[in-house]
């Protein structure tokens, strides 16, 4: 079969073997938002013609693909759900000499009636459940909107959104606080500084504004105004996220560089850590093919 | 006497009497910013020129024309502050015919040791702890930068600084959020929503992406999503400050349309409020200028 993680600014495909394991990978820039109107039938075959024409004939796919900007829109899945239900809430798209199927996001409410959505991290999360088992597990995928996910029973009971990474970039740059700042290699003190500020009282629109403060008073460099200002977000993002569940450790996914702030700051806020290798989405796609009997 | 609040982008000067009426007042649009270097005493001349050569020879600054950027740097006063110690903590600028003394900004330190800093705001939390009389009160000067001040004894004890203004705009223009807002007149159906739900679990930053999801579920309209995050923001804010002092009642100082909002969501969050004329610096300045035996 071929798996596919079609985002929205690169399309990564996956050939893989009766039980998952991937013979043959692609990771090209042709994200959705290159694709013209009608364009994705043509877009996929330019990508895996030659897979097809060895012969594959399934194709599952996730990501933004299956998002209003998308291909098809595939509707969102309600929580909770695994892979047998993320199976059968699959999309067939129409598509000549193979048989293709799209991936749902999640859906989720929390006790407020408040909606939350995923869209591609599903995938990655039915592959760690898969590996953690059926017991109750908080995995954090930290990133622009850092999801937070309830594993149980091999299923994603519930998760929450942050606006952490998108909140950081608009912050420290569009406001007082990018005068002062000055581009340098991260300050793990200055982090650290951070994250320690995020669990005192004031809330966060006041310990913003100390990132100007402890500049004036030449307490915080330009320099480190970066990097205090990702553990203040951080810091904040991981108390919320952590005190909602009262979690004493957390399953954490993500690229090197953004997994090491998350492991310190998770770290330094007393809740255990386990380091997840953050390449599962052809796993995920492989598990869920398996529920569709595909394998 | 003469008194003047000198900012970033504008300089309001008062003609004054012994017991502090305005008797003229100029608004001009020559902030600290138009000023060229070593410009700042024929700017002054240039404003208020007609009132010195009317015999006018006392004059009190206050305002960023004491930053950095400013005339002559006035160190911040440490609080707790009154009209007395401001007034002996003025600085005085040479000028030809006038004497001249710029109002300090004021400093403060929460209980981790975090500085906090204003400048202007003080003259306008003098005139309004001295209407207020001795009694504990805690104010708000909501703005790009928000000012929560704790009046006692007719001193400003302490106070916090939130970001919210500034966030505001960074979030609502630099973030996912501004490609499904539409410019429209408020909401206050939809700030409403936004101040309640800031009273909720999870926190501002998986709040912000609430925005995002609500839109998606066509529960929020384009043209509500301003005003939605505004309430959210402001209702952060106001949690944070309220729960900091306990305070049952807030003494909001600010121009009419965003008095307005924090008004109802100080209302909504089950705070009394009185609403104060934020034409307050005259008075302030003549309060200073009484303990400097100006008047």
């Amino acid at each position: 079969m071929i798996g596919i993680d079609w985002g929205t600014s690169s399309l990564r495909a996956y050939r893989m073997d009766a039980a998952g394991r991937v013979l043959d990978r692609l990771d090209i820039a042709g994200g959705i938002l290159t694709v013209p109107p009608g364009g994705f039938p043509d877009a996929l075959r330019a990508a895996i013609g030659p897979w097809l024409a060895a012969g594959e004939d399934k194709v599952l796919l996730c990501g933004m693909v299956g998002s209003r900007q998308g291909w098809v829109e595939a509707p969102y899945l309600r929580c909770p759900a695994g892979p047998e239900e993320i199976a059968a809430a699959t999309t067939p798209i129409p598509f000549e000499g193979a048989t293709l199927r799209l991936v749902p996001g999640l859906t989720t409410q929390d006790s407020e009636g408040i909606p939350d959505v995923m869209r591609g991290e599903e995938t990655k999360l039915v592959a760690l459940a898969d590996r953690l088992g059926a017991a109750p597990a908080l995995a954090c995928l930290p990133g622009t909107h850092s999801k937070w996910a309830r594993l149980e029973g091999g299923r994603i009971a519930h998760f929450t959104t942050h606006m952490t990474g998108e909140a950081f970039a608009a912050l420290s740059q569009h406001t007082i606080l990018a005068r002062t700042s000055a581009e340098a290699p991260d300050s793990q003190a200055a982090f650290a500084r951070g994250v320690a500020r995020a669990s005192q009282a004031g809330g966060l629109l006041h310990h913003l504004f100390g990132a100007r403060t402890l500049h004036l008073m030449d307490r915080l460099a330009p320099e480190e105004t970066r990097s205090f200002l990702s553990g203040l977000l951080i810091g904040h993002e991981i108390r919320a996220a952590v005190a909602e569940t009262g979690a004493r450790q957390v399953e954490l996914v993500g690229a090197a560089a953004l997994a090491a702030l998350y492991d310190a700051a998770l770290r330094q806020a007393g809740v255990a850590v386990r380091l997840h290798d953050p390449d599962l989405v052809a796993a995920g796609l492989a598990r869920i093919a398996r529920s569709l009997g595909w394998n």
